[in-house]
């Protein structure tokens, strides 16, 4: 499985994906789920991915090729569309097509084609956008009253965001919501797994504003998890029932 | 759906279930999933069920019936079983029957005839014990390593129990964990509702030392999940990244 969340904040974006993918119990792999797209001070786009790895791999290059060409145009370079919102069609279009090739050779075998994105960024002179692109290509975005959005093993990490995040949260205080978020998928459900790919965008800037890996044993996500779980713990002994 | 959890500690087995059912968004009722059998002093059984409603209340229908025939033995009677392996075992079985039976009358229609139950209590001179059995009449049993038993939704109220339950919590604070657990699987899935059953057996009482319905503006509830949200986005202001 996997789990990746986004917010998306007036303050900026902040992304957080885990890198566990498995085919089977019995066979578990890492591979990176973030990808950046830079145009630096013109463009910034970040997609996660999840889902069948073969899709995400395919549309993932595909992304790239189209948008490496010499040829590339407005409509088929995700560096080159003129809004978020034409970035995220294009992306929707290679995703379900990408998808339905897979499912075509997959033919009745039980094996899954289906896969899904999230895709954040913002162009200069446009607003931030964040959206959740669907396997069939269509998506849903971000809004104010929902300020996220998750793929993957949605469940365990949600109730810490519906109680602390809003599109006022700040950038250092979304980066804790996320990695609490992840914290607790990671100890429920053991196909989410470390390491984690951490990028934050802040607003207007159109560049990636930080980029970094989070290891098994990075001290400061050690430390933030022991002390959330004695938080957590401390909270509950202080509940009159 | 449904949440129903039970902690099986060394001082008594707690259960707790929600009472909302659906049969499609549009269509929600209240109904009870918590059912008590007792002989004060020498048996005590707590049921709660998951599923299909019509599998469900059959089961505790045909459960019912068998413990009140006059001809009823300890092969066929939950109130004459001589242990709560047997118990369990009468309850696998009436289940299957019934969940087999109506599958078959729903042919291949869409519908499921898909019901779990969660069994709890103690024979006079025998252990507590506490099961959760499947669909298919077979179960598994909550343990020192893993105390506690969900059916339904279990993933948002599982992160407490994993922090805070071990045999060793208190009947009070097993209250508190099994309520925290069901406060933030309500919040998260509009499928699971307000009002709820509470049942506490205390070890070795062989009778129900407790049993509550919380409705939905129970100012005792209430007051818990607001301090609970206070205190968690305390605790999350606490911690550094």
């Amino acid at each position: 499985m996997t789990y990746c969340v986004g917010l998306l904040l007036n303050a900026g974006i902040v992304c957080l994906s885990d890198t566990r993918t498995n085919a089977g119990l019995d066979n578990i792999s890492t591979y990176k789920k973030m990808f950046t797209f830079e145009a630096p001070g013109e463009r910034v786009i970040a997609i996660m991915t999840a889902g069948s790895l073969s899709v995400t791999q395919t549309t993932l290059a595909r992304l790239d090729e189209a948008a490496m060409d010499i040829e590339a145009t407005p409509e088929t370079s995700i560096l080159l569309a003129p809004s978020m919102l034409q970035v995220a069609e294009i992306i929707g279009q290679t995703l379900a097509r990408t998808s339905q090739e897979v499912a075509g050779r997959l033919g009745g075998s039980a094996a899954s084609a289906s896969a899904s994105m999230v895709v954040a960024g913002q162009r200069v002179g446009g607003a931030m956008r964040m959206f959740l692109i669907y396997p069939e290509g269509n998506f849903i975005e971000a809004t104010p009253d929902t300020p996220y959005v998750q793929i993957g093993e949605h469940k365990y990490g949600k109730p810490i965001l519906d109680r602390v995040v809003t599109p006022d949260t700040s950038l250092s205080d979304a980066k804790k919501a996320v990695l609490l978020s992840m914290d607790s998928t990671v100890r429920s459900n053991l196909s989410v797994g470390m390491p984690l790919d951490l990028v934050v965008i802040e607003k207007d800037a159109c560049r990636i504003s930080e980029s970094r890996r989070i290891g098994e044993r990075d001290p400061v996500f050690r430390e933030m998890s022991v002390a959330w779980s004695v938080a957590l713990k401390d909270a509950f002994s202080g509940i009159k029932v």
